[in-house]
């Protein structure tokens, strides 16, 4: 079986919507993952114990979702030396209270955030932590990114077949 | 006929579809509770005959909710030495007004605010306040918080049954 | 020795500026209460003895303070039955971050939130929390409320004295 | 003894360096006023009792103001059918909170509300209500007004005065 | 022909679906108005010509409503004596723009705000400026405002309908 | 071939609903224009080609648009001298954050920043700048500014139309 | 006497410490300019004579700084063809109040705004505006902008020469 | 000579006081790191020289702290497949513009942001990816780690120390 090297947290199913883009981004990639519904309020033994035993399981990078006063990639973060990045999830207030509860973090204990629902960007970055050491995986990321910009000469592409009188291009 | 010790106010019936989570919670373990509509700034005379008489009918914590330029929950603690629970309803801003309206008391009359819409909150907050002095209530309390629990567990299971080639779990 | 009825928390002496009006609220009104510096972050472990004993300990209220992305108040509801006041402290964002991740809790797990640097009134909180067994310290209180009466009568003396030509009173 | 035409409330001494801008427009204009201290929150009765006097008392415009979780006007408000207008004091989230909970009423019960700290203009406002029906008030008022006009003028003249090579007047 | 004493203005017929309650509230009280559409920014004459030539029409109060960068009641008030009230529309950023574009005015020129869309509250505050000099309106005012209590006891009497098995009332 | 003398530029073709306005705007005044897309973060060399070639191809005004962190307007202006109108788009936080990101701008590098979604305003403004040196476009110009004013009066002639009871015109 | 090509307009003199920088700018760049004072709304007449007098008498662009409710620059904008650039002056609300009053314009009357106290790029984007029709300025534009580069690359010579232990430049 | 892993990267030399924190981090744990100042408006050449030719200089891991409109942390990862930590700097508006323009990032290129101000955040971020693939470093945390949570040790102490008359600890 394969070992998983970045893990997945959510505080519940309803997340999922926004996170499988993390998880699609991580199997396009062929990153072996896990993923895993977790709450810092309903179960912080479960936390605990997942934090504290990710290490020494293999897992490399931890991608953790949580939205309203979200202190789950926070909590997870203070029980391990693994880094941690935290997905704000629009839930309340556009998303801005879970942005502000995972970015403020006080000095010891950072989170990487990214953007509010932003979970492929959060797949992106544990695959540039886990590329640092792994130049198979760095070239897929390259290809990625190819495909990236690809999509960005179409849409040129499209806008340039729309028509009016002055429109020169 | 039951004495109530929990009281909900809300300023209309609109309130009522976030605030029945308030009553259903308190049904369900068991406490007994009324619910009045009173407005603050419609009908201050009946605010201030309630909040005044509560304690002497038994009330032991009220609940009030409100939108807006939120002054209901402040005006009842105003009045009476009973821990009144705020609970900021979204009708404008996102709710972020009334927020603000309710948890920025001054000094000397504390409102306990919970999170925008949070009525459930209210009512496991206003058990947690009842259970200081009410065994019974504790343990109904402990079985209300595992209840939760099992529902991650039943959440991780759905994840974990969810198939991705590179997915470990 | 006194037992403790009230623990206030805070994750560094730097806050204690903010929260010696809790502590001063509840020795005026004579309630045991204890201090205490823990950090959700950096000791997570004593957070977590903390919040798992404090019952049997007698605690019947706590009074949980921080600032930025402020995890304690909410880290320790989650851990313990009894109440826990939140007190979002001003370090950034002129405390709207700890405001928003203090009271914006999920379902299932209240934290009764005061204002930005709000110690007194959490002081005031837990003591009508604990007044609702306590009728000595209901007492007490009342007393401590006529007293806020007081200063707003003494202040309108003072603008009485205020003389201008067209001033009546 | 004249009959106060304008009542100023504010909930402490300390919004007088504030509120006084309020005083010196109306003395300035020669209306009747009255300043007292009242708090929506410490003194619920003086308020009730002030609220619903006021108008047998002759007066014809209240202003008031507060900071915070601000209900003083709405709730003065509430019991009188006198236009009530709100000055938001800058105490806390640079008067934010003040302000929408002074401005954001529910329908039913308005209140007049003026920019953070807007002392002086509140004045004003006042003057423009007692104006609909005093003739000479009016004219004093205009008065005033070409004041304000004068003052830029005279600002403009201090820029003119101001020289760089390539400034031309 | 009526005289009208109320000036509702807006900026577009898009605002009418927010403003017609300050026409409804209006003509309930019987007080005699008009409606007219200026925009601050696309007619600057005609809103100079309406706002110069109001008090000498016989207009009393002016209600001026407006979304965005919201300069139309500000821009009246700079050119007219007679009391303006402002109202925001909700066109972005949930009306805050609007809001702060109306009540932050300069001192001087205050513009008499009420809520994001509160046109209603619009309508009563000028009645109460009016009713300062007209008691018979002010009678009709004082029996609107009783029906406003009427609805809240209906709404009392709705929820006390409802049955929970542990509710008391 | 028409020499185009404005530049719509996108980050995407879901841009192009917001977008089409400031291209209509264009077309109206026959002012010669292309629509690109290019992405700051995806294709960043191609927005260096093209920030650096627009002035030497004739492109006298550059239009960006972007939402979220929006960076490519900014990034656009750091690499020309011709002036960039940014237009932020409403994709996050009701567009809060692109407004930001494009306006606060550090000095040395101005974006002349519009309204959020605003783009038919970015279209007049570059009419505006080129009319410096085009009298014919600034007559057609005028001509278009006659038309807003036209919809106005229409849209008093809707609400003159409304009947009340106590309507006066 | 030279002929002015940039209009600098503001409310009082109080916002020149931030607007001089908007004419030290166009003072280096050579650029003819006045510097005036007046305000929306306490001088509308002269507003008004300004606004439609500019073009005539030779100015090309207008530059217009407002705090708090800010609706001198789209007051201005809408009285001339005019590109006018408006600058929000930090005086409450940490300057978003005038950055939203003077940027959310509605359809029909841009306003092209430069970040909260961004006077110097105002001036920058005038005589980018400028250039468009002058080849002379655009040279002294370049070689403005030239010494910005400078004082980065001075600025990395100042980081350079910091010394670590592990620091290696 | 060391081959630094770490680069620091900021816009000018005041954003120095608050970087040095992720400078000081660094050099404490022994990590090989440059810095410089790069500008993403003023130096974009520079700004796309660094980030196309970091990775073969050795670097692993990019910090890139901005304030106001922050671009250079994302226009740097959208040139480079290392990951990029990003601190927004407060300048204006209490640092939330410089946040939202840092985090938000668009799909594709995420950008690890940390709290406003968070230097040392940034620069333990920076050794938690690192510690992936370097054991002694792992170490050198670990130690770091618990320095930080003797303090909270040694706080605490000194809470115990204050004396109050109903204090317990």
């Amino acid at each position: 079986m394969m070992q998983p090297q970045v893990s997945i947290i959510m505080g519940s199913t309803s997340d999922l919507k926004v996170m499988e883009k993390a998880a699609q981004l991580l199997n396009d990639l062929k990153v072996p993952f896990e993923i895993n519904a977790l709450s810092a309020h309903r179960t912080p033994e479960a936390v605990e114990s997942f934090a504290k035993g990710a290490e020494a399981r293999g897992i490399k990078v931890i991608i953790a979702a949580a939205g309203m006063a979200a202190h789950l990639p926070g909590v997870i973060a203070s029980m391990t030396k693994l880094p941690v990045i935290g997905v704000p999830i629009k839930a309340s207030l556009d998303g801005l209270d879970a942005l502000l509860a995972i970015v403020q973090m006080p000095p010891g204990i950072p989170v990487a955030t990214v953007g509010i629902d932003g979970a492929q960007n959060a797949g992106i970055l544990a695959v540039q932590m886990l590329s640092l050491a792994d130049k198979d995986l760095a070239t897929r990321l390259d290809a990625f990114k190819e495909g990236l910009k690809e999509k960005i000469v179409k849409a040129n592409d499209e806008l340039k077949a729309i028509s009016y009188e002055f429109k020169t291009n």
